[in-house]
């Protein structure tokens, strides 16, 4: 394939580009399988699936710099001619660029979504890649909160449809304007002249950011005149006045027993703020839509403490967290946390077309979700091996293959061994390698009796670790069939296995 | 989301670079249910998905010219820090690096099937595009004609998996040794000097390759002297006398009414050859195993006319042609054509290695497969839109949304409009433009009686076209149900309108 043989060029390094990697097998069909099912579930609420390219323009992109030849860093870039081209780094910025090119045609509102690989070009670390998988959902083009409460409802019936069970996963729902109109409250915005106080709220949304991590005392100190941390690094704070900060303080604990205890906690705080009162509305109306379709306080919740995302979305702003426990690195356990957020934002085509559109949409972790299935045990039948036809005789490779036709058409998985026969043991090492559940053996004294041996893999090697005498005999890992009953054998044998794990 | 505030940027053109493009809705999940169905009868029979990463290092993708500043044409590609990173042209060069990179783990031989997009660096034309799906399935480690076979009742399989009926398709098989073995026989490939007759041998091979298009009077003409063609420019030919020429043009008809009259052809036209006899024999491997597995003429039959790949595989190749017929541009009738083409090659992984592995695999292509199944009609039942609920009074979405939940948990796809609801027949264009079967109109007077209508927009659509004043009556397109009934009776539409197609 080297064009200059001219030279022997050195033989190339058998390895991805640095920060890249492979899946295999069940890697790929256990995420495709959970996104086949997302997508169903999509699809049920009328949303269109959407792919786009993979390659943006930069321009369209939004991420060039006229003033530099180069793009931004973040992304794969690179000049084509006259264009400069890009590997899209998220779902959405395809999205504006496709809304933008199609509205005339599109129906509006627009239900999209979309789910495939990203790229980034950051430094790639253990666990960080620079390509993953987005999944995305957003309603272009509607400013109803129904938008929102269907997007809520939609991500629950999601979680449910792929495996979380009902009582592992909460979605809670929150309003950025409710905070802007604790922000005005407070006194670090104000509505007449929008820029002023922008460090404050800046240090602020920071900080609320952070709660997860710093608990009350730690925004709390950051509100006001900064905190030091247990390295002694001070982090300058917002210099909020004592009832300012409470103000902002209160916000995060508006958690009421009901929803409207929340809703009349957070109406208490915004008093007087017109931005802040509508946010109160606009979360009373996502929580009666949803109360409405059944979705009680089991699957959705108003919460203000939900801060992830305040900074960037306009209006309601909404995550999904599992809420089973797992064990952290140090052995502590904890809550699996999120898996999901979004959120409405207003500026989606407006670079493209100079327009406002509403949109809101979720994105859920497509990496995050598929461990949490697999904690979960919810994706282990994709994993199974073929059962595997061994060959004790080469010149009778076709009435192998014809067992394993005839395993096939019964819808089991299962494959005939394809190399070199002569050493049995590589055969048995070869199933042992593909996961097999079972070995079929079929020799000359076999065939002259009619019959097949059945071999137990799973079986054999909980035997092999744990077994006594007594048990190898009362379970033997390995049976006699009549050949034609071999397909009836392998099914007994395969649903003993599934009942026993 | 332009980072260069201070000059007012002129607007970005909502455009996809050139030769790209998007798929929406039915486009994606039409091609996602396809592929999935594929994997699923490659997963029958044992092979694993590999997803590879879309970028690969240039070094590793082989088209790395070391004399120049820039990589072959024909892939995108662009230097990273250090590296030289390019988008993956095929599936076939990855799955070399990957074998290369993991082969001590892997199992041997690894059956493998990889599906998704891949990129290329081309002049786009109408229908052209520079990104596009492939779907490959190779067995490599194998050098056992079982593997060849069972690639070809695999693809038999899954042509009648995806939606295309026993007599709609046909697998040929020929090999490559065969061709080699004729050439021999005709005196331009010498065994013992390679290298001799490499221009004849050119000529000849892409004579042959156009068998479809020039006839086999065009193929003679180039096999001796040269062809003029209609505009009166002339091709060179390769020189042959009669007597060789004769015996490559045998080779192109030798098919017989039975793989064994085949057979015997072949072995006559080739008698002397070493090469050309054990491809005799690699042909008869094949026909025997699949007939053995019952994969009669119907499915799998050898065919010395099969002439794409002879070029580039090295002994077995293998195509899968849609026989049923279709209209070319001209309104002229034809065969559907090759929708899927393959055979093996052993120089796999050798350039990073230095070893030979044999390995033999297929592609299909997808974009072609998708465009027959379409024609056949095995793809509407994706394309259907949502049971559309029209909002009549604002106040009341919750309802709405109650109706869309019910109607989803009977497994009915339905959505509520969440555009202005001011307009009525915004709403109805809306349904129309998402393709709704049915549209739910529930206003004040309904909610009081305890009823909705259900407006059958499919049946209305055509009364619209063409019925009389007797039909309309007779036919009506909108219905009065208890709302109690109204997933039944949405149901029974539904299952009217299937009956009606």
């Amino acid at each position: 394939m080297i064009m200059a043989k001219q030279k022997k060029a050195p033989k190339p390094k058998a390895l991805p580009p640095k920060g890249f990697r492979d899946y295999f097998g069940a890697d790929v069909s256990e995420r495709a399988e959970m996104l086949r099912r997302i997508a169903d579930v999509y699809h049920l609420y009328g949303f269109e699936q959407l792919e786009s390219s993979a390659l943006e323009t930069v321009e369209a992109l939004g991420k060039f710099l006229p003033d530099v030849d180069r793009p931004n860093e973040g992304v794969f870039a690179w000049q084509e001619d006259d264009d400069w081209l890009a590997l899209r780094y998220d779902l959405t910025a395809p999205l504006a660029r496709v809304y933008a090119q199609h509205r005339n045609e599109l129906p509006s509102p627009y239900r999209r979504f979309a789910m495939g690989p990203v790229w980034r070009n950051e430094k790639p670390g253990p666990g960080r890649f620079r390509q993953f998988y987005q999944c995305d959902a957003d309603t272009v083009g509607s400013a109803s909160m129904a938008a929102d409460a269907e997007i809520c409802t939609m991500l629950s019936d999601t979680l449910e449809k792929v495996g979380i069970a009902r009582g592992d996963y909460i979605i809670r729902v929150n309003n950025r304007k409710v905070l802007n109109g604790v922000m005005e409250v407070a006194g670090i915005l104000d509505p007449s002249d929008p820029e002023k106080f922008t460090d404050e709220r800046g240090i602020v949304l920071r900080a609320i950011d952070k709660l997860d991590r710093l608990g009350l005392e730690g925004v709390r100190a950051l509100l006001g005149a900064g905190r030091k941390d247990d390295s002694g690094d001070f982090t300058q704070g917002a210099g909020l006045a004592a009832a300012q900060a409470e103000v902002v303080m209160g916000f995060m604990q508006a958690l009421g027993a009901t929803p409207a205890d929340t809703l009349s906690n957070l109406r208490r705080l915004v008093t007087g703020s017109a931005i802040g009162e509508a946010g109160v509305d606009e979360l009373q109306q996502i929580s009666e839509l949803v109360t409405t379709q059944g979705y009680g306080a089991d699957r959705i919740v108003l919460d203000p403490s939900v801060v992830r995302g305040l900074g960037y979305y306009t209006g309601p702003v909404y995550e999904a967290e599992l809420t089973f426990e797992i064990k952290d690195e140090k052995g502590r356990p904890r809550q699996f946390g999120s898996v999901a957020g979004g959120g409405r934002y207003d500026d989606l085509v407006k670079r493209f077309t100079g327009q406002e559109v509403p949109a809101t949409g979720v994105s859920i972790g497509v990496d995050r979700l598929l461990a949490a299935l697999r904690m979960k045990g919810q994706l282990q039948s994709a994993q199974s091996g073929p059962v595997v036809i061994t060959v004790m005789d080469r010149a009778r490779m076709g009435d192998y293959q014809a067992m394993a036709t005839q395993l096939r058409a019964a819808g089991i998985r299962a494959e005939v061994y394809l190399g070199n026969p002569k050493n049995f043991g590589n055969q048995l090492k070869y199933a042992d390698n593909r996961n097999s559940p079972i070995a079929i053996i079929e020799g000359g004294d076999e065939q002259a009796a009619g019959i097949v041996q059945i071999k137990d893999l799973i079986l054999g090697a909980q035997l092999a670790k744990e077994a006594s005498l007594e048990e190898w005999k009362a379970r033997p890992s390995q049976i006699e069939a009549p050949r034609a009953q071999l397909v009836e054998k392998v099914r007994e044998m395969l649903a003993a296995q599934g009942a026993a794990q």
